[in-house]
This record gives C-alpha cells, structure tokens and sequence, in this order.
C-alpha cells in the first residue's frame, strides 16, 4: 500500500477505551477493579463478550483444547502464517481492568482499524486470548499459551485441581470453552503483545512506550532458619542463636547482591514470619522467602551461589540451621531483536519517547517465544501499581501503545520475511 | 545459737524434690511440665496443698485480699518484723516445676529444717506466694506483690479481666483465695526469694549460687513500619519502599546497639510480620516488637534515645513511615547490698562457686524491694531454658540453693539489725 495511507492511520483509542471498560463491567469490584479468575463465570461471560466483538468484525473464531481463542482474519495470502497479536482476559482477585484485557482489546482496534482503512496485509493477523494466564486459580500460570507452545501436555493441563478443588477440564466444558482444536498450537510467522508496564520505570523516566526486551528468569526459594528459642530478658547477646537476627541479615544480604549485581538484577524478600513470634523470647524459627530476578541466566546464577555461599557462612556465624527448598526456577527469555528493534524504531517514527526494557512480570508472550520470533510492546503504568484496582495508564498511552501495535503488526503482516 | 550447730544444719533435698514433684502432678503437662494459670481449677488444687504442708509445719497462715498466702513461724521475739521468703506457684500455660515453686517450696524446707534442729530464730520467718505473678491470664504480671507493696491499688486488681474474659475478684472468691487480711502488707524487716535463673550465665560460667544484683528495666515498643507494596519483578531496587527492608535494618540495629553499650544491655526484636507477605510483592508494611533491657536506668534511657534517632535517619532514607508504640515501660531496680554481699559470702562459705548477675526477668522480689531491704538467690537453669517443660535445674543445684538461703534467712532472723 502507499506510505501516505499508513502514515495517516491511527485506531480510535475512545473505542479502546470504551470497550475495556464493557469488559471491566463484568466481575466489576469496588474501585474500578475486576475479579474475572479463570473458568469461573465471570470468565465465561468476559470470553462470550470478546467472541461477539470478533465475530462482529468477521474473523475466523477457533477455540482449542485448553480453551485459548484465536480470531483470524485472513490475508491477501491466505496460505502464509499469520502474525499473532493477543493476551488475556482472565484477572487476579483483586485486578485492574488493562492488564491482559489491553493486550486483546488492542489487537481488535489494530484489525478493525484497518478493515475501516480497507487495508489487508499480505498475511493473516490472529487476535488470541489464551486461557488462565494469571495463575490465581490454578497453577502454573500461563498455563494457555504453555500449552499452545508445546510446552506442557494438554492432558495434564486439563487435569490440573484448582485452590476451589475445581479440575480445568471440567470447568472448560462447563463454561463451553472446551474447543476442537488441537495443541500444541500452529506456529505463527510473529507474535507481539500489547501490555501494561506493572511497574514504574516508564512513568518515572517520562517515556511512553517500552520496547521490552525479554522477560526475566525467576528463582524463588524458601528458607527455614531454625535457632534457639531463648528469654530475651536473661540471654546475653553472644549466647544466642537467634532466628529473627539470622533473618534479618538475609534481607540485608539480598538487596547487597542485587545493587552489587547492578544491571536488572532485583531480589525481594516478601514473606519473613517468626516463631513463637513474642515480644520477650528470643525467636526460635524463621521462615521467609526470597524472589530473585534477571534477564541473564548466568548472572542469576552467579546470584543463586552467592546467596547460598552467603546462606553457609550466616549459618556457621550465628550456630542456626537453615534449609532452603525451591519453589521455582524460570529461565529468562530474550525476545527477537528484529521485533525489539521494529517497535523502539515505530515508536520513534511516531514521536515517541521509547526505552527497552526487559520485563519482571511473565507474560504469554515468553511462551510464543518458544515458537515463534516475539516481542512485546509496553505502555506505563501509573505509580507502577497493578494487580489491584487502582491500576491506571493513562488513555493517551493506552492509544499510542494501540498505534505502535498497529504499525508493528502492518509491517510484519505485510512483508514475507522479517525485517 | 552455737556455731557449730548452724555449720552441720543443711536441707533435706531429697524432701525438697520430692514435693517439687508432688506438686508439678497439679497441672501436670506433657514433658515434665506444669499448666497453672493463675486462678484456675489448678491453681487452687496447688494452693491446698501448699496451705497443707504450711499448717502441717504448725505456721499460722494468712490470705490477704488479693489472694497472696503467706505462713509465719513466730520468732523469739513474736513482736519484731519476720523476714520473708516466698515467690510463686502459678505458671505459665506451657511451664516447668521449679519457675517460682523452688522458692516457695524451699522456704518450707528452710522452715522444717529449723523446727527438726529445734533451731527458733531470733525474728519471725514468713514463707509466701503471691498471686499470679507470671501474668499469662491476667495483666499485669507480678500483681499480687505490687499489691502487696502498695503499687497497685486493690480494687483496681481485683476488676482486672483476663484473656478467657474471667474477672480476678470473681476467680478468687471462686476458688476460696479472697481472704480477709489488707492490702498492702506489712513490711517485712527483709525480703529474699530463691529462684531458677531462667538463663544461661551460671551453667555457661560453671557457678552454682548468683547473688543477684537487682532486676533489669524494660523497655518494650511495637513498630508499624509503612512502605509501599510493589511488584518484586518489576520494581528496581532504587525505586522501592520495602518495609521488609527496613524492619531487617531495625533488628540488626538493635543487636549493634546492645553489643555498643555493652554491660548487661541486651535488646531483642521477638515478633515480626508482613503484609501482604506474599513471596512476589515487596511488603507495604512491617509490625515488630522491640525489646530493650538495661539494669542502669541511664544507659537505657540511651538506648532509647539512639533506637529513635535511628528510626529517623531510616525512615527518612528508605521513604517509610515509622510509628512507635510503647507497649511496657519498667525502671531497672536495685537489690540491697547488704543483702547482696550475704548471699555472696554465704555461698562461699559454704564452698560453692558464686557469681554477682542481674535478673533478665521480672521477679516477686522487685516489688518487695520497694518496701523492705530485698534479695535474691539464683540457681543454674540447664541451657538457660524456661518457660518451657524442659526446664531443669539439677537436684544438687536445688539443694545448694536451699542451704544458701537457709543459711542467709537464719542470718537475717537471727539479728536485730542488717548485717
């Protein structure tokens, strides 16, 4: 098509903005949040809802085995892979209404956009939403797009026992989403998703969109720090073996290597309980966790032998036991450069201010990773909050997000290769 | 008397465990251990028979209006002012045998091993047990000696509800301890409590007898520590407010700060939780109990002045909010040295390894301090454990303490005036 016809596109962001908000309305919580957990009700009445909006626009709707629903609009070459845009719409408990929820709504934009422009791409552009991306009922989380990537069998993900009891299979079937296509899914030639930052780095760098990079790899770890329980009134100070005291040095020890690590190392420690817990006796146990992230293996490597290096000599200092048992181990995932470098370029072709970033939250996108080239396009989030009700971006973002999508997709959905 | 009457006079310790162990049968718990909360069915089943062994030493027995029991032996000289001995019988929900009973128990003994001798001091000897001095059920713990010291008004004591919504006025007159003798009493001419030092120094320095020097002053304060809830992976560690962070940087502080002032300083921070203590978010906010402990007023007083100024400095450079509760508030107390330097030179005299400490706990003896020249005498605590079914002491460590305080008693009785 002529560049002057691209140039001028633009999708409606009041569109966008008017049907997150239809989509919000269902599983509505107090504070303009959401509670839509996967497979329950409110799930099945978000997913009837999107599936008219794609069927109004005329796509192919297919739903397959582990319920994920992918819309296709056919190419001028309809023999070619599609390229692949899409998120969820399944929410956490207490959730916002843009995150997962913008990623597939934008998508829709991006295709009705131009279907109004009269401008079909040389290839098929599908608009998926894959099923239980949160993880807040049953585990693990993205369990949609992991299946959709060959990455877990579909038998065993339609066997998974939800924290309510419920089975997935079951309940796929009950709320009617328990489709006849097969996974692993067909490999899309491009997978890019539209998401919210969940974290402050844009809005603190004044910079409107991300051009992520790839999302971190995760290692969680429990520990159990066993002491002995002592009166805090009678216990000198170096006649104890005090638990909270040997906890207490793991936190300091974990933000240490994460500022020593420098780069996107991060390290929290989220959960710390003490036992008995009373104000006059020296803790016996403590039990805390600790989350550590980067974008490279090696690094979080190095991380892992540090703090357990760090674990021994705490131990042997303050005469505790401490065991460590994993909870969970990512790899990180690095996305394409090719689709890194079209979306910083596009945003900057629109007068954008653009940083790469990787991502700290997993998304569907790592899975398609497996698959496919892939990126991811960010916009901010307001104070970095997300996962609760009060998460907000802006609507201005939300539309230059849509755009960069947009153009993204023309230009991978109009090109046989690459760029 | 003559000399050499008193140098062969010692205690019956086979008599003195055997009714420790008859009287742990009241209550008793798995592990050796004792349940007679205050004022319970338990506690008066162990208060007959304690009143039992007194009328069966021939004592005259008194109970007072807030229950306290005390049994004297008229002297010599019926008209001077008894020395007492005593501490408590009630225990905490999970207790040893010898946390108070040794010190009832062994004031009988005292008084036994006199009348076997005919031996008659010069003053009256008063073996007591105050009500509820360990303060598991009702608050405050050591009542019935501060009432009896005239620190804490009767009335007021007997409206004291407990944790079970129990009323102490109504509990006593259940179980027949509300007797018709006024509070407070009548100052004894001294006072001396024998007691298991529930901590680690004496088995730690191998010494068998501690003359305890007076009892620490506590300093207990609860912090709410306010930061900001946040992603764990999206986050970078210069952006957070991690009160978990902080609450780390305040428990190592407290350890700094009592290894700084040194003496018998000693500081423990005994509960800790986050919210929303989950492993992924950063915790928005941290309570902890802060306990501080010192035998010098001054220097605690210190103490509390650095602790706040480093809640401060923390505060200001995390980005947090810190607000301080003050939950217990004791100044230190000091035993009388004349007291003091008896038991020293009567441990040593008879041929016991013999140590000067501070108590790390609250004792019946702090409040008998306020009214009358006080002591106190330790005996080792296998481990320092307390409160605790495993608290032992050892037979011969029971029986050496004893004769301590037989000897230091017969000292004081037999005297018109301190040494």
């Amino acid at each position: 098509m002529p560049a002057n016809e691209v140039q001028v596109l633009a999708v409606d962001g009041a569109r966008l903005s008017a049907r997150l908000a239809e989509l919000a309305a269902i599983g509505a919580i107090e504070g303009d949040g959401c509670a839509r957990l996967a497979l329950t009700e409110a799930d099945r009445a978000g997913r009837d809802l999107v599936v008219t909006w794609m069927l109004d626009l005329g796509l192919e709707v297919r739903v397959d085995a582990i319920g994920n629903v992918v819309a296709t609009w056919p190419g001028r070459d309809a023999d070619l892979a599609p390229v692949m845009s899409g998120s969820h719409i399944d929410t956490v408990r207490t959730g916002g209404r843009y995150d997962g929820n913008l990623g597939v709504l934008a998508g829709l934009e991006v295709v009705e956009t131009l279907q109004r422009a009269g401008l079909r791409p040389l290839r098929p552009l599908a608009i998926a939403f894959f099923t239980n991306e949160e993880g807040s009922r049953f585990a693990p989380d993205m369990m949609g797009s992991l299946v959709y990537a060959g990455g877990l069998a579909v038998e065993e993900a339609l066997d998974t026992v939800g924290i309510d009891g419920a089975v997935v299979g079951d309940e796929l079937a009950r709320i009617g989403y328990q489709g006849p296509h097969p996974c692993p899914g067909e490999p899309p030639h491009a997978f890019v998703e539209l998401h919210i930052e969940q974290g402050p780095v844009l809005e603190a760098a004044g910079v409107t969109i991300g051009a992520v990079t790839g999302v971190q790899g995760i290692s969680w770890q429990e520990l159990t720090i066993t002491g002995q329980s002592n009166h805090a009134g009678t216990t000198p100070m170096d006649m104890r073996h005090d638990a909270a005291l040997a906890a207490a040095d793991v936190v300091a020890f974990v933000r240490r290597l994460a500022i020593d690590l420098g780069g996107h190392q991060v390290g929290t420690v989220g959960r710390l309980g003490l036992h008995p817990d009373l104000v006059n006796v020296v803790a016996a146990r403590a039990t805390m966790t600790i989350d550590l992230r980067n974008t490279d293996e090696a690094v979080l490597q190095e991380a892992e032998r540090r703090l357990a290096a760090f674990l021994d000599e705490l131990a042997e200092r303050e005469g505790v036991v401490i065991r460590s048992r994993r909870l969970a181990r990512f790899e990180p995932v690095s996305f394409d450069e090719r689709i890194v470098g079209l979306v910083e370029a596009t945003a900057e072709q629109l007068g954008h201010r653009v940083a790469r970033l990787p991502s700290g939250a997993g998304h569907d996108a790592q899975m398609l990773a497996r698959i496919c080239p892939t990126g991811m396009v960010f916009v901010p989030s307001h104070q970095g909050i997300s996962h609760n009700p009060a998460e907000h971006t802006e609507p201005a973002d939300l539309e230059a997000g849509a755009n960069v999508l947009l153009r993204v997709l023309l230009a991978l959905a109009d090109a046989e290769a690459l760029p």
